[in-house]
């Protein structure tokens, strides 16, 4: 383990994130919000310790392999929580420290779930810097100090490949340091599309920011009590469909920037995608139809909250917990399901899905004819072997984590509805879930203990297991 | 496709039924019941049936591979429940066809489930009936075929793998038609020392009969509406114990009576089994210790309900729906785990669990080594690289499954928590869930499609997934 390489990233992390906690500062001196003083000490404490350990650990040796891709990604992720909590303590706006530490995991996670009551008495420097974690977690900070620093060489592809999800990462070039600025780009431009129309449609900056900010990353953190229920139905609109573009793997943008369209119309990852969604709206629809005065609000509710789940977003129109069970099912379903790999959405991600279909059949094929050798392809590219088994091991050990967080919740005396939906709106990066966690009620009642395993849940699924797990594995500090 | 064979053993399995009715024809007919009528009409088309496949399809090529094996199982145990079901609607016990054929499919699968209300008026002759196929599916009725007809040649081993449950299906001696026989001899040994114990402790000897055709075969219906709760501790304990004994491979016992003890405690499923028991009951004790009057009564509660789910027979002794939240998730838990393989018991088998347990550390390990390669051993024997792809795929699958069987139960406007719950307890076939269909209720509020959904899903955890799918699939039936 080259532990100097390790600590030196987390610092330059740390150091990125101090520059990142100017822009809700600038907010906070603009709003004359009480907060000021908290950032700036967060920020203090962020330089402090970033250039503590970026000069004390600077490594004679750049030479990194997986392992420490993997734990560089963990601890810059819990560091960069860890500060990031700082400011909402500091301000006492959320006095206790394990609640703020809470939300912004669910912040940098993109997960979107809060412990915050009356979230309309946050300032609005606090407002901005939690759902700006969201944009910043979304695409990735690591892959962002990959943009941006100069000593990125190709070895960083295993930080990569650690934080981007999705069960093949590629690099769209053949320089990694150019792959992570033209993801950027697109993300950037993306963003700044989104913002635009939400202003036009009568959102003030402030808000169509925050509301940017959260589908960009497909985070969901709001600015009101019932998320996007008061908004008119063009806004609405326009976050339905950047939820669902933000769902699609970055590759396709790319694709088109480059005009090679046909290959964009080739992606079955992206079709499957659409397909779940127009099934899932169409039942929705049909369901919740007589709850609502026409046909036209019974698409709107159920195009947004189906394209909210399943981008993992995780904003609402309407309290889907009150929706009959087809509804709230296919709610639950979609969140496993999530967005593209190459996204910003989490979930399972629907290349491994598209996979696991595939192998199946594979199976199913194998068993008539034990000595068959089927391919299985992907996007047109022939999946090894070793990535074969990676997937099904993959979904194994998910649903392994989810069996372990939800035994974990059971301690705590709620519905199975309720301690089920927030295993899974928290491992998938969602927000919501049903019952007692549904998108009217928040994550308060849970114990300390159990919101720092939903935590941990929440950095499992963005992280996608593997980081989180490696890193708490002692065998991996283990001296040879 | 050898259809000639497949309708041969068809006929050959429809014969054996008719055999097996004649059972019940004397219960009823010692107990004076009105049903003697519709079983005597229900062997006669048994016999019909069955002689009419093999006298027409009589093969005259005996050769079969896996395909055969699979749609064989498939075949012969959907026209058992179809037949199986004719003594329920003809007495007018149970009215209904789809009904009688939802309880047959229970019985014989050993699920348990039932549709019946007032389970106390049923006559002697169906209660016998309906616990008999218990009995019957649990070690499997083309295993029992296998062990009498003389002409089982070792290529039934097909037949063999798709009936007998678990990842891997070998031969306890050379020869195959000897493995049958061992194994059904272990079984009637077993099933008589509980009736005798069931006598010895007060019950009558039909309550004895069905109570131990319910354990042998973990099935769970019994002869009360509130199951095993108004019997003595004794009788629980009896229960307890049996209901864990069946869930334990059966060529432990064999090694056994060849005084291999020393095998029989190397076996780390067995181990593994009792540990996830001890804590279930340690917690759960804990958990529900304030409800009742000593901890003697907590301890027995605990046990009693913990061996039944795991053992997937369904037996109760209380409702454990009313149990705390805790309890309540870790019996939902056990729900998939299952008893181990070779033994009577549904859900996913220990040693799956065991096996993907060490596939997901292999492949943790091998994330941080790319390059090594780690053998994966189970009760000693290295396991090769298909059975392990096999072992993930199967969960896959079976992941697939319950989410397409939820997804059609959730058409049925009724909690996610019952249906969540009613698609675990019949794919596990374990019989009652949790909410609406918990231990004091029963499936009868499920629409008539939901029933047939819920036979299948029956049939497809009782013949572990494949057998049923691959009999659906229309390629299995195309010409080549």
């Amino acid at each position: 383990m080259n532990r100097r390489m390790v600590l030196y990233m987390v610092g330059q992390m740390v150091k990125l994130e101090s520059a990142l906690m100017v822009l809700p500062l600038i907010v906070s001196i603009v709003y004359q919000n009480k907060c000021v003083f908290s950032l700036l000490i967060a920020i203090a404490v962020a330089l402090v310790l970033g250039f503590f350990l970026t000069i004390v650990f600077k490594p004679s040796n750049h030479i990194i392999y997986a392992k420490e891709g993997f734990v560089i990604v963990a601890l810059s992720w819990l560091t960069l929580s860890l500060i990031g909590a700082l400011p909402f303590t500091i301000s006492g706006e959320i006095p206790n420290y394990i609640d703020s530490f809470f939300e912004t995991v669910s912040g940098f996670t993109t997960t979107g779930a809060s412990i915050i009551g009356n979230v309309e008495k946050l300032s609005e420097g606090m407002l901005f810097w939690r759902s700006f974690t969201h944009w910043v977690g979304g695409m990735g900070v690591l892959v962002f100090i990959m943009a941006i620093i100069p000593s990125t060489t190709d070895r960083s592809i295993h930080i990569m490949k650690a934080e981007v999800p999705g069960p093949i990462v590629g690099k769209l070039v053949p320089r990694l340091k150019d792959t992570a600025k033209i993801l950027y780009l697109i993300y950037i431009a993306m963003t700044a599309l989104e913002f635009l129309l939400l202003l036009f449609g009568g959102m003030t900056w402030f808000e169509s920011a925050i509301h940017s900010f959260g589908t960009a990353g497909t985070g969901g953190f709001g600015v009101k009590g019932d998320s996007l229920a008061s908004y008119n139905s063009y806004l609405q609109w326009v976050i339905t469909i950047f939820m669902l573009l933000f769902s699609l793997n970055f590759n396709l943008y790319y694709l088109a920037i480059l005009r090679k369209f046909r290959s964009v119309l080739k992606s079955g990852e992206m079709w499957f995608f659409f397909a779940v969604y127009a099934v899932a709206v169409t039942l929705v629809t049909i369901n919740i139809y007589p709850l609502y005065e026409n046909a036209t609000t019974a698409i709107r509710q159920a195009a947004f909250q189906s394209a909210s789940i399943v981008s993992t977003t995780g904003f609402s129109t309407a309290d889907f917990n009150l929706w009959p069970g087809l509804s709230k099912a296919i709610l639950l379903l979609l969140m496993f399901i999530g967005g593209c790999a190459g996204s910003t959405a989490g979930g399972l991600k629907v290349s491994r899905i598209v996979l696991i279909i595939k192998i199946i059949k594979r199976e199913l094929k194998r068993m008539l004819h034990p000595r068959s050798v089927g391919n299985i392809r992907l996007e047109g590219k022939k999946i090894d072997n070793l990535t074969i088994s990676g997937v099904t091991t993959y979904f194994a050990l998910y649903v392994a984590c989810f069996v372990l967080i939800f035994f974990a919740l059971s301690f705590e005396d709620f519905s199975i509805e309720t301690n089920l939906s927030a295993t899974a709106a928290c491992l998938n990066n969602i927000g919501p879930g049903l019952g007692g966690v549904g998108p009217m009620s928040n994550f308060s009642e849970y114990s300390f203990i159990s919101k720092i395993i939903l935590s941990l849940a929440m950095l499992l699924g963005r992280l996608e297991l593997y980081p989180i797990l490696i890193t708490l594995n002692p065998s991996t500090w283990a001296k040879k």
